[in-house]
């Protein structure tokens, strides 16, 4: 499949002014703005990430960039190019590559990334995809999990809960309200959900050296959370989905609480802030509700 | 295997100054020497660049980062950091993961490859790496494929042939090599061979608009190639397995015809450079030998 599935994939990438050289030499050359980059990797697999059987490829494609836009968001970052391998079944290694790019090229090229190189290989195996994503930090520098303080506020961005009925696949990564958040507020850390809201909170809390209370009362649930609890196969509350199930894809931030009031009140992005909770001294997570005794939460999300 | 591991290997990655912040955080930051990055990516899988079942997981680590190491060779690139993705076999995951690493790290470590992060998983498939190297250029900039010109002597490193013997686990990629060649003195063009050496310096000429000579008295033939061309299930003379046979991963240069005589007395590397012909204004592949005329040669190799 490769020198010819490589002709058709070169005349279908965008040219980059950051690429210099692509598709088609060794290595791919990339200009970055300065000497600082930030590189995140995902691999996913059918099976356990995804049912090619009953998943789009499309779906997969746009989703395999997705998750590392959602990670260079998360450091505040821009994504600037990419390297992509994939393992194709032999069977259908041509038409799962097409539609597999027809899924992420219009991604890739409505956040200006560069598809700047990778490896296409097929075998007697099941699908596979691993990218690689280049960014570069802005103006501010990046946003790390470790930069929270005691008493800054924690907002997020969107709802929270039953992806699985879709959004896994279809979320907008953050990336530039993340860069604007950075380069306008004093947003101090950051990490996006991927693995469930408290455990990733939980995380960013130990990441910064702090604890995380949350106002139980101010989680901002989805409707798809609401569905799956309202099911006949409910493994829980709305919230128990909004606080604990994966892949929401949504930020997490620490940000100083003079800049997190401004934010909540004036709501700058098209996506909602809310101020669910803040970091605290004593480490762990804690919740908390009107009229009741603050009281330990469990972390609980996809653990591996 | 996911946290636990994640702490397993951050004990044993060595701290580097490039890498700001590495494994844990959404992405690592690294910080390059100035703006221009290059970045390759190969993927590797069980049953298709190795059997599990008969190698050392060991030569599959060592293997999976030296086929990029070579990738950024061929561009006589620095490398800097690799971000590295598993996809394990459930049953032995942690021993597989420990022993892969186990061969990688030394590795990365006599090239200075800071491990910056990545992802690691398990599932119910077949093994697969895949490595994404990031490198930067030297001084001269990065050897390109495209730059031969006609009249550029062709030189090789190395010995070629025969490297499913052994070789194409355990080759040196030749890194310090390549940079010291394009720092002092007239490269116009490199490539590794991974695919053959015919093959591969086909390519090479052909990017560079160009054809090229080779006097076939001239190729460096490995005792590996003399070894398989006198089994019992040889498959063509050493000849063919020096010009045809994949994974040699030495250096194919094209280099101004003063530089070129220069390097070939000298000899100012530790692995010999051998000047097998030249490049032509005439596209293709052609063979030369004393006493005969010119005749086409077909570029043979590794081909998807």
């Amino acid at each position: 499949v490769e020198a010819e599935f490589i002709e058709w994939l070169r005349d279908r990438v965008a040219a980059s002014s950051a690429v210099l050289t692509g598709i088609g030499d060794d290595a791919a050359i990339i200009r970055l703005p300065g000497p600082l980059a930030v590189l995140t990797s995902d691999m996913l697999m059918d099976g356990v990430d995804f049912e090619l059987e009953s998943a789009d490829m499309r779906r997969i494609g746009r989703k395999a960039l997705a998750v590392n836009l959602s990670d260079v968001a998360a450091m505040a970052c821009r994504p600037v190019a990419a390297v992509i391998s994939l393992a194709l079944p032999l069977s259908r290694a041509r038409w799962y590559a097409e539609e597999f790019y027809a899924g992420l090229l219009p991604l890739a090229e409505k956040y200006s990334v560069a598809v700047a190189g990778g490896d296409t290989n097929t075998w007697n195996g099941p699908f596979v995809v691993n990218i690689t994503l280049l960014g570069t930090p802005p103006q501010a520098g990046p946003a790390l999990r470790s930069g929270g303080q005691v008493g800054d506020e924690i907002l997020v961005t969107g709802e929270f809960g039953g992806s699985i009925l879709g959004r896994h696949f279809d979320f907008e990564p953050r990336v530039a309200e993340a860069i604007w958040l950075r380069e306008h507020e004093e947003v101090h850390a950051a990490i996006d959900v991927s693995d469930g809201l408290s455990l990733d909170l939980f995380r960013l809390a130990a990441a910064s050296s702090c604890g995380a209370e949350i106002d139980l009362s101010q989680i901002p649930i989805s409707a798809a959370a609401h569905e799956l609890a309202e099911g006949s196969e409910s493994s829980g509350s709305a919230l128990d989905h909004a606080l604990s199930d994966g892949e929401d894809f949504e930020l997490v931030l620490a940000v100083e609480a003079e800049s997190a009031a401004r934010l909540v009140s004036s709501q700058p992005l098209s996506v909602p802030l809310t101020r669910i909770g803040r970091l605290v001294a004593e480490p762990g997570l804690w919740q908390i509700s009107p009229g009741n005794p603050r009281a330990p939460l469990k972390p609980r999300g996809w653990e591996y």
